[in-house]
């Protein structure tokens, strides 16, 4: 593969500069337009010490506008960052639409160096390569483009290069130690990029090798490469806003209906018994035991920093507020944070859909409850019609693969959905429109909601069928009796604690 | 002071239970409202060990809705927040319009218990508590409601309280040899804390003080004073807009003029020598020279973990762009961050105008580049009348708290205002708009700010004599030459640089 890039091509100054000013103009052109974009540019470097990072990184924001540009690089994680799971801060550096981010070192630099130096199989190393995989396939189809450079240098090159910076007494002092530890271990290095770049190079996020040794080559590599992307990105997205315009259209084909038999079946949902309750005095018997628990267990959890992460959906009505408040009596106010997820706000909607989700994760010990959540998009989102069906589909790869991070940082993480039946829903809005401090809860859209109860419910059932792993199942609580749920809940949340706490104990 | 919290009083059960589903209806209700205020409600909990804090904090997220409240305490500050100036913490933190934050143990909590512990003097707590007055007053004069409780408990009634925790095997364990050496030192800190309370009870942020032995009594009192606080300030907000509509009306009487004599006094700017500049192989040895000693600068900096604040202000075209570029070619890109300010996105219009700026501060060692800052309140807010008269004129002030918070972090922070003449610029104008490539950069705006040259005169004059603070001085650069404007903030940069690493050192 990197032979490819030990050519010893090169650029002379003469035909530098006569490229040079026009590129420019047409980088900073370029940028402009991004300015309007509804897309972010990511781009990632990744290669051998000395073969232009770096420098091809400082070149960029000096021949382009650096204030819509964000750098990063990442060393040792801080302490907020080891408190959530690994990719949390490469989520919250992402550019929003319009803007430019590069990645020096970035989610590529661990996989690649825990190798190298043997800390990691190479099956552990593939399994992170596939979760790399999985993140830039998000971001790019919701939009990003993402261009990745592998700068190269061949051995004799670097050789030559740690030499010559060791000679000049005004550079020597570059050439450290570790320099030369890594130079030996090059042949390691470039075999285990090689792999990484096989297993990560896709058509949404293609490497790029770039032949490093003469820095006005590689510029112009870099920068060429940068505008043919942005140019050809800008083309692709028009054609996708149009198929999507097309597919909008209402189709001209009669509509798909289901045989008979198959429409009747019994569905995850339709097979709960609503009938369950729990009464007086037992209620208040298991409420208290549980509350009881719930107390201890997050106090033991805090202390040994596991964070708990609940989902709460439900039909409007189901009681997701109450059953919230029941739970969070049990909690001290400051170790707990409820989320509630309504519109996303103008930072949010210039990002991935989950970034607003990402960023609510907490510090280590704390308990988050999301009301309403993720879920979001294959729910209201859907059925509404605010996403492409195409959006919503690859939804559920995408929860799967944000709340496997979550339980792999060993945060505990429970999802109910709060069901109760149409008829219940219909006694709870109308008891609602009669008690004066409660109407307000009560609105047009909840109405307008509940006249869609079947698409909503083949949405549910679809949701649990496809999101409800073995690492993070669905709970479904019959909510047609309050008290039942709440308990339900409670025990739920509990048992999940106590099993995540015996674990990291044992 | 601590005697009226002292008086042994209490509420029945039957007179709380009486009164309790009333007035938690009133909170609920107040809540809803608030979702839709123009203000945040700020909660401070302060006092004594079990006079509450906790309890009734849970109480309140009990009682009302936690989906709109924000509860935080501080224990140690993490690694990135030790980074920063000791607030940015508080600030990241701060509800935005329309919620609750309630804060246990807060900016409070440094003060006092350094104090107690004899960490600081009492001259040096005064001097904290003082930063603390003028926080609480900046967040009250834009909008929000702050109350603060401090929750009091008699000696007596402390040693009662431990000693029947102690007797109890049950909860015995919840009291534990520090409780007694707190016990130990209840004067000194009863003393200090009736200090801290006189300093920082100010009648935009008043301490209630709150006998905390009974729970119920200490309940009621919370809650009630909570509601009536909220009610009273939505009145009072609406009389401040009915004030500021009425300010805004054109006055009747004539505009006042200055005498002659007066105006035509040399201003800060039109004492500047206009006409210098450095030119040709004096510039290209002068610059170079300067970039080398900023790139040497900084790396210093950058181990020692000194950060770097960079301001920009300026006419429009007086180069800001073209300098900032010219600077940051000497950076890595790693480590520098250009921020631009244009309009607030919709999370910062609903915190305090300063939130989002104190959100841009780097980690340690960085290089923070602010293109436009938070002096455009007292530029563009002022002269095209985005804010009151009243919001600029105390934004001097409350500009000079922020930057000696960033100074006293050990961080360097250079104000640079680029100047040109009217001429200049309308040279610079008719430039733009005939090269292709950099039309975009003049829009009407330009133009019709142009036109109010002599108003915006007035605001920099303004504002280098009320900001131009011996922490934080203002540069003026000559920059109707673009190379002398280079070269001398290169130069300001590396000797602040300097100056600073020779403090650190010494």
């Amino acid at each position: 593969m990197f032979e490819a890039a030990e050519l010893g091509r090169k650029i002379s100054r003469e035909e530098f500069d006569a490229m040079a000013p026009v590129l420019r103009t047409e980088l900073l052109d370029l940028q402009q337009r991004l300015r309007e974009a509804d897309f972010p540019v990511i781009i990632v470097f990744g290669g051998v010490d000395g073969a232009g990072k770096n420098e091809t990184a400082n070149l960029l924001n000096e021949w382009m506008d650096p204030r819509w540009i964000v750098t990063r690089a990442y060393g040792r994680p801080s302490d907020e960052e080891a408190d959530r799971p690994e990719y949390w801060r490469y989520w919250r550096d992402l550019p929003p639409k319009g803007k430019i981010g590069m990645f020096l070192s970035s989610w590529y630099h661990r996989p690649l160096l825990d190798r190298v130096h043997g800390v990691i199989s190479v099956p552990e190393m593939d399994e992170m390569l596939e979760r790399i995989v999985h993140f830039e396939k998000a971001l790019a189809d919701e939009g990003a483009l993402i261009i990745k450079f592998w700068m190269h240098l061949s051995e004799k090159a670097q050789k030559k290069r740690l030499k010559k910076l060791e000679d000049d007494p005004l550079t020597a002092w570059q050439v450290t130690e570790v320099d030369w530890q890594h130079f030996k271990m090059y042949d390691k290095f470039v075999g285990t990029a090689e792999r990484l770049i096989r297993h990560t190079s896709k058509g949404h996020a293609q490497w790029h090798l770039v032949e490093g040794a003469d820095p006005r080559y590689r510029s112009a590599v870099v920068l060429n490469t940068l505008k043919e992307a942005i140019l050809k990105h800008f083309d692709e997205r028009e054609a996708v806003k149009k198929v999507a315009a097309e597919l909008k259209k209402p189709a001209k084909s009669k509509k798909i209906e289901k045989p008979k038999a198959l429409a009747s079946q019994p569905s995850i949902l339709s097979s709960l018994d609503m009938t369950q309750t729990v009464e007086g005095e037992e209620y208040n018997r298991q409420i208290q035991e549980q509350r009881g628990r719930l107390s201890q267990l997050y106090r033991k959890a805090k202390e040994r920093g596991v964070s708990t992460v609940l989902v709460f959906e439900g039909w409007d009505a189901a009681g997701k507020g109450g059953t919230i408040r029941r739970m969070t009596n049990a909690l001290n106010a400051r170790d707990y944070q409820v989320i509630p997820i309504a519109a996303p706000t103008e930072e949010e909607r210039a990002q991935h859909y989950l970034w607003r989700f990402w960023r609510h994760l907490s510090r280590a010990g704390r308990v988050t409850i999301f009301d309403r959540s993720w879920y979001g998009r294959v729910l209201v989102e859907r059925v509404e019609g605010f996403c492409t069906e195409e959006a919503w589909r690859r939804a559920y790869g995408e929860i799967n693969d944000f709340e496997e991070q979550i339980v792999e940082a060993g945060h505990v993480l429970c999802k109910f959905w709060l069901h109760i039946t149409a008829e219940e829903q219909l006694a709870r809005f109308n008891q609602r429109s009669e008690i004066e401090y409660k109407k307000w809860k009560l609105t047009d859209e909840d109405w307008r909601n509940r006249e869609k109860w079947d698409v909503y419910e083949a949405a549910v059932n679809d949701m649990v069928e496809k999101t409800s792993t073995g690492l993070a199942p669905w709970t479904l609580v019959e909510a047609n009796s309050k008290s039942l749920a709440r308990v339900k809940v409670l025990r739920t949340v509990c048992d999940s604690l106590e099993a995540a706490l015996r674990k990291k104990r044992g």
